[in-house]
């Protein structure tokens, strides 16, 4: 099926949007009239840059308030379509949008509303264009699909049809079964948006809160099922107004529109791109560092070893149980000193991973790589980690660490088994965007999203994980696009005794995030806690938490340039990351002088 | 009375907030349990800062989810609750706010409810602690404060009263009349915020988007008459969730909250500040430049001569009709380059309003004079600009332009009156407090907030004027705190023939803001105009609008640092600023190289 996309959903100048449309590999484009108006673009020449872009301009809207109207009122109306029907000829565009009035001056009467709408795709045909009837959700006195059809089927117009538009059925609650009975091809066009489930009015929700299918809280897969069973052949077309979209760079939000869709169209069955192959485990966490030593250090407190190093390149294994880490020293050093650049996921088909990945647009990494090493397949997820489909150690598939050599080293400790989760900061702009890819291209689930209050603004996070746990995500944001505060990424460190985990990071000189004793003293209040637990906990720095299914018990490092280590241990299936101790962890983090330089 | 605020309604650690209330005069605080948690002071240490910056602790704030549950659980609560007023008497805390319960197990039971809350009252009494119970919003049976207080008379407990909080009552649309009902000494608090009229889940409302009184709908003034008609006399407390204010810095915001709190109890006839003097004209706006020539000559363009100067200080006075602008490039130059830093306000008692602004806590600026000068009186608004009190050409009022000595000039042009408005950039975090300060501070009317589509995000504007329309200020704000897309100031010109001071405008080689002509092409579709007229805005750039009064044209000069001008022509008693036209005028100054420089 052709894809399209409202210039309206993307920002900047209108070439600026064309180019982000065409280059994310869309088909073509609506026409959002005010984006025209803005361009200093002639007509003429939107159309020769669409065509040179290989885009088709799909729609031209909205046109507003035509219908139900006095008859004077009306004659203004079919005045001031005319001058649109010849701008849309001068476009090239042959359908335009028409949504169903908001005027005051609108009556309640569908036969009349019906003998205006034929008048005008009288006129609308005479210009070779067709006229797309919609029920917007908060219209006057049509705001619902079957209302819009009943009067289009009444007007009885060849150059009539409806429109359909899935956040205005969807906002408000229509049953889109209903759509089967509108003949396909009077479905003049298709809009699709999402949004999250929010109890608000329902036009600030559809101006500010709208986004890309799968990104929200409606079935929209389900609705166009319904509209591709009545025969409907025309373009799935992506119309989201978003606060968040308009501010932020057209070219990621158009890639991520265009993965959108075409995650809609494997979930209808109108696309097969290459299964999900959902990763087993962690392989590595990657740290990428100007300066080896202050990271090593750190590690070694926690009771890794430097096991081995690569064949060819600055980089350095440092392990404990199943617990990888890579201290690369390579590549350009970036002005935020050391930072969690890539992560290596456990793979049962890396080639399978990465061949869904790219099809999915994500971008694929050159092999960067020796004429000896191991093939490794890599891509870049939105927020620019690496990420590597690989296999530690299974049989047929070639292992990664062929390409490191062991060193001589101590035995590594025993405290720490493996990772058990690994925190990213998203760009602000593209945090709906990173939970829709992990979950897409990656297979994993997403956990609801829960706000954490940093004392200098609310942050979000939202876990992904595989089905056992054993790969664990959790996306941040900061609390806007300016926020510096935190940038901070982390690896949490599995272990099956905290406290002696703790004990060993403190004894080998590490620095442990000092918790507040107030937090304690809170902790005394809610809890009962055997002889000397809580004291252990308060001389370690460790924070509890408690949900329906187990206990979860945790410890962080001092931060190193952007990164830091958390100990956790999990008992009983506890499911979550800690999040009620958030507030008082982010606050520590700022209160230690020097903890996030470095 | 006394003023209180929660911690919550500031930003950064304990400390930081205890600070910023403090200096901005608040008597008191309410420590919000998760603000003490997060620090690292002990509660003694709490206490002594508080002490040490004159402020009491009027409340401990919250305990949740105690009442109405089985008796296991009852006892769970009261062995938290012991701890708790342990922790109150370190911190020297002698109220805690208990909200309604939301907990699951909680039962619908008002006799259990009020024997719990009884028995809590006696524990609490033992420790000196007073239990306000409070219904939230959405509490799981409590959720109205009439019910609380039925349960707190029922309980029947000495040291157990009710505390009342704005927008939980508000919110709910509860008739606030039957407060009066309460006996006063039965109220041990009274929290106040107000929140901006939203269609939304009630717990998402409360917890990002209430604000200060006066900022948003509700009437907080009517509800406080009703409390102290009571006889209720605790403090005045703001408890304020908003999520700009927790990104924002602490101290500008506790500014914000204590002049809110000093209009309140002004409403409510409990304070007489000064009262406001309204300005009944600009009598002059200044710019600041490094250098004076290009102002210079876009003044000399728009028809301005240069009439004076300065008797001590490098600035120039340009006028036109009533219109003047000083240019002044004595201070130290700012990065910005050009900027609007200064608005003289024709007042008809400037001395008056200077206190009534200092009694409402904005900053009174030094008088920067020579031995010889007349004396000014100004303050700064929070944005920056400074607002100069002045008269000009009043019988018994000093008149600033003494300071100026006349030089030799050609006649000025005759097509600008005065200044129609200007637009001011505020900070992001700081706009609803910019439309309370120039109501509450100037006596100014604030008008709707309107959303403004600029290519690179939504901005929003909100104007407010004084009665005759002689004095309009814009206030706006770009997307998000990082938004530099567009900092422009501007300066609205008056004129009675917009056309004729355009051509004079262009000829006299002004450069003007170049308007796409798909604009005209919709002009041409949503209005008939005279022969030719149409031609002549699209060849002279000039922007059409219309309202239910009246018919709005202007145009745009290019801009020089920060600042642009703007010719406006009202007729007809048009109220609005051509909010329609924002986007193209938006879109084309992005478009423009070399717009936004200089």
């Amino acid at each position: 099926m052709r894809t399209s996309i409202a210039t309206v959903s993307l920002s900047g100048s209108l070439t600026e949007k064309l180019t982000a449309a065409a280059r994310a590999g869309f088909d073509g484009v609506e026409i959002f009239e005010d984006d025209l108006l803005a361009s200093p673009l002639t007509p003429e020449e939107v159309r020769a840059r669409c065509a040179d872009l290989g885009l088709t301009i799909d729609l031209y809207q909205p046109m507003r308030d035509v219908e139900a109207v006095p008859a004077d009122v009306f004659a203004r109306n079919l005045r001031r379509a005319r001058h649109k029907f010849e701008l849309m000829n001068r476009l090239g565009a042959d359908t335009v949008l028409v949504c169903s009035s908001v005027d005051p001056l609108a009556v309640d009467d569908d036969a009349l509303a019906a003998e205006q709408l034929n008048r005008l795709a009288g006129l609308a045909q005479d210009f070779g264009v067709r006229v797309a009837y919609e029920a917007l959700a908060w219209g006057r006195h049509v705001s619902t699909y079957d209302h819009a059809w009943r009067i289009v089927a009444a007007a009885g117009h060849p150059a009539l049809g409806t429109c359909l538009d899935s956040f205005h059925i969807l906002s408000r609650g229509s049953d889109p079964r209903g759509i089967e009975d509108i003949p396909g091809e009077k479905i003049f066009f298709l809009q699709l948006a999402d949004a999250p489930l929010l109890a608000m009015d329902v036009l600030q929700w559809s101006r500010h809160y709208r986004c890309f299918p799968g990104q929200g809280g409606f079935d929209v897969a389900a609705l166009v099922r319904h509209v591709l069973r009545t025969g409907y052949d025309g373009p799935l077309s992506l119309e989201v107004f978003n606060d968040v979209f308009r501010q932020a760079p057209a070219a990621p939000t158009a890639v991520d529109a265009r993965r959108s869709l075409l995650l809609l169209q494997e979930a209808v069955g109108a696309a097969t791109p290459p299964a999900p192959v959902v990763p087993t485990g962690v392989a590595f966490a990657e740290l990428v560092t100007p300066d080896a030593a202050p990271v090593s250090a750190l590690l070694a407190a926690l009771g890794f070893a430097r096991t081995a190093r690569h064949r060819g390149k600055p980089v350095d294994l440092w392990q404990q149980g199943e617990a990888r880490v890579l201290v690369n020293t390579g590549p350009a050093v970036s002005r935020d000193g050391t930072r969690l650049a890539a992560v290596g996921l456990e793979s049962p088909d890396p080639a399978g991973a990465a061949r869904r990945a790219e099809a999915l647009l994500a971008p694929v990494l050159p092999r960067r790589r020796g004429p000896e090493d191991v093939p490794l397949d890599a891509v870049a997820a939105p927020d620019g980690t690496e990420l590597f489909f690989c296999a530690t150690g299974r049989p047929r598939l070639p292992d990664w660490r062929a390409d490191f050599a062991d060193v001589p080293h101590d035995p590594p400790g025993a405290a720490v088994s493996r990772i058990d989760h690994l925190a990213l900061t998203q760009p602000w702009h593209h945090f709906d965007e990173a939970a829709l890819f992990h979950r897409s291209v990656l297979g994993l689930r997403a956990q609801e999203s829960v706000d954490l209050a940093d004392p200098y603004g609310l942050q979000r996070s939202r876990a992904v994980t595989n089905a056992d746990g054993s790969v664990r995500i959790a996306l941040g944001v900061g609390a806007a696009p300016a926020d510096d505060t935190v940038h901070a990424q982390h690896v949490a460190l599995a272990t099956d005794d905290v406290v002696a985990a703790a004990r060993r990071f403190r004894a080998a000189g590490g620095r442990p995030l000092p918790i507040p004793g107030n937090y304690y003293d809170d902790l005394a209040a809610r809890y009962e806690f055997a002889d000397g637990e809580l004291e252990t906990y308060r001389e370690l720095g460790i924070l509890y938490d408690r949900d329906a299914h187990g206990v979860f018990r945790h410890c962080y490092t001092h931060t190193v340039g952007r990164v830091f280590f958390e100990l956790v241990q999990r008992d009983g299936g506890y499911r979550g990351y800690g999040a009620r101790n958030a507030p008082v962890r982010l606050a520590a983090q700022h209160a230690v002088k020097g903890f996030t330089g470095g």
